[in-house]
């Protein structure tokens, strides 16, 4: 590559301060050092921790300007000294929680936070050398980092550790899907939870996430999904997906943990909180069958809350658990994610709701914000 | 047998009231009916389930006159109808959460709350007629039961659901450990946390429950054990059943977790919070290392209190669960931890700190009470 070792001016979207428009400029993009790589990136989406980074919702995690962007895929531009798993022209997708392989967790079965480069939305610049790979092209201010990856940028510098390969004959586009949203949700039906044939599953919050633990779901033979949102526009995508029966809290004329008991005569196996809401995580805990309950938390909860659960509660023989990226090991299991998704085990189409080219980056992010897309899909 | 089908006239200590001194008298034990058995009670043991129930701690608990006591072993005199597993004559201990092999959970693994015989603190009459077996001597007042069980009688009803057989060779003194808190304790480091050797075990309060963590730990491979209590006269015994390390918060110039931290060089895999102390409980669960941890519940707490945990900190990879009977399956699992104490996996004596007859159960009550004992065996 003609551009391998020097610094690449390209296109990025650059948060400026919170809640402001993002700006399309040029940046500067440093060449990847030891154990980075170099990425050009040729599709990005928007999940809901961008959203949050960019209002600005957690003050401590604010760093301006930030390039923003974690769900992705693209192609190795050039590799830094020390990585041997990539080469340029590689397929890949970025993971903002990453696998080094070598410390306590990695080594350990049924763990994914890697003690190294797990995902840390306070951290900013690189882990080598605490230094930024972006610069703005006017005056060389460094331009930080966030979760790892940073993919609202025609090139980006992530840790090896951070980036998965792709099979050159799948589609890049759809692979796009499972760098974040689609991976949590899968994950956490099969990995987390664990989900057994014949068993039944309540979904709380019918985003891309609580979709794709339907997805999980109906693939480990789920016998009844129940979807759970007060947004019923929601329903027919959750029909095709495999739920079977929904509830609008709104238009309950009990609470949903008593509705779920009546359908499946006694409670769920496994309930799945997707909603972030504080009041959806009690309804799900007591949603599950006593003796046997298992609740998965995936959504993000801010304000300083303590979890709804009495410490008795936890006696009834109903467990909760939290996931990040779907408990999978990015490096080791998402391969066989993929092959999955190729054979027709998930369903990725349905995620993309609406596509857009880069330009357009600020609209993709309202629609997201008012609940508008389920994923818009960003050609850069 | 020429009891058989008869009411027996029996000595027992009853509760007549929240914190009375139990009152010995004779008491009348109807037959068995169907699916019940009816045992001579040769040993009992008290548990901090008896004290807090004897309190009358849980006012919604209270009934009285009743017949407490739940850790025991002893001899079947006589069977129900329909009671296929065991006969007049058979070695056995009662346990407060049943097995009735048919339910939901019973049909799966790894769960042990049957639905139709769980530990129930309201239930005080037996499941069959919702009648109790026990009555006053001298007016034929019925007298509750308490937790599937009551032996603090020479003779209890029990369903045989929450009975479990011993091979005659072994001795039932020690046995009758087993049929409450060892169990609950060994079970929940192998069973619950599911122990790996060589990893790192935090223990938060030393009794015997907290013990027996430790002798499970021990048994299975644990590197370090570390033992927390309040109490520096249980460190010797600590130290006996492979605990290594102490720490007395009352001594310690750090938080708990800040130390057990320094300690293992980022926490351990595994903590049990055996205190019922909800400062402990989250200190137990920030002592264990980010990405693997595991917290185990085993002490009560009564005070409604939430979990003092944000649901963001489950994010952490850190998850906590409760064990009710060391998550054994009683009827399906008991019988292999017999035989592994036997063949000198866990060492029994030393939970049995002291012995009294029968007519000196306020005495023994008292001891625990006082932290004096571990478990002291009534012999009736």
């Amino acid at each position: 590559m003609e551009t391998q070792g020097k610094v690449i001016t390209c296109r990025a979207a650059v948060a400026w301060g919170a809640g402001d428009a993002l700006v399309m400029e040029d940046v500067k993009v440093d060449p990847p050092q030891r154990l980075e790589v170099r990425l050009r990136i040729l599709f990005t989406s928007i999940c809901h921790t961008d959203l949050s980074a960019w209002k600005g919702e957690n003050e401590a995690q604010q760093a301006y300007p930030r390039i923003l962007g974690h769900e992705a895929a693209g192609i190795v531009e050039s590799v830094g000294e020390g990585v041997e798993d990539m080469k340029a022209g590689d397929h890949v997708i970025p993971i903002f929680t990453g696998e080094c392989g070598d410390c306590r967790v990695c080594k350990r079965d049924g763990a994914n936070l890697c003690e190294r480069y797990r995902v840390d939305p306070m951290k900013k610049v690189m882990a080598g050398d605490g230094k930024t790979r972006f610069f703005t092209s006017k005056d060389n201010k460094p331009i930080y980092h966030f979760l790892n990856t940073s993919t609202f940028s025609e090139y980006t510098v992530i840790d090896s550790a951070c980036v998965v390969k792709v099979d050159p004959r799948f589609p890049l586009e759809k692979m796009s899907l499972l760098s974040c949203g689609v991976s949590t949700g899968v994950g956490a039906a099969w990995n987390v939870a664990n989900i057994q044939p014949g068993s039944t599953v309540a979904i709380f919050g019918l985003g891309a996430v609580g979709l794709a633990v339907a997805e999980g779901a109906k693939a480990r033979g789920a016998s009844k999904i129940i979807g759970i949102d007060i947004n019923p526009d929601k329903f027919p995508l959750g029909r095709e997906v495999g739920i079977s029966e929904f509830i609008n809290p709104k238009e309950c004329d009990k609470t949903v943990h008593e509705r779920v008991m009546e359908i499946t005569e006694g409670g769920v196996e496994y309930s799945f909180e997707c909603a972030g809401r504080i009041e959806a995580l009690r309804e799900a805990f007591l949603s599950t069958h006593s003796g046997v309950g298992k609740t998965v938390l995936l959504g993000v909860h801010a304000s300083p809350q303590l979890l709804p659960i009495h410490p008795m509660e936890l006696f009834q023989g109903r467990s909760i658990t939290a996931s990040v990226f779907g408990g999978f090991k990015p490096k080791t299991q998402l391969p066989l994610l993929f092959t999955q998704c190729l054979q027709g085990q998930l369903n990725l189409d349905l995620f993309i709701s609406h596509q857009l080219p880069f330009n357009d980056i600020n609209k993709a992010m309202q629609l997201l914000h008012q609940g508008k897309a389920l994923r818009c899909l960003i050609r850069l």
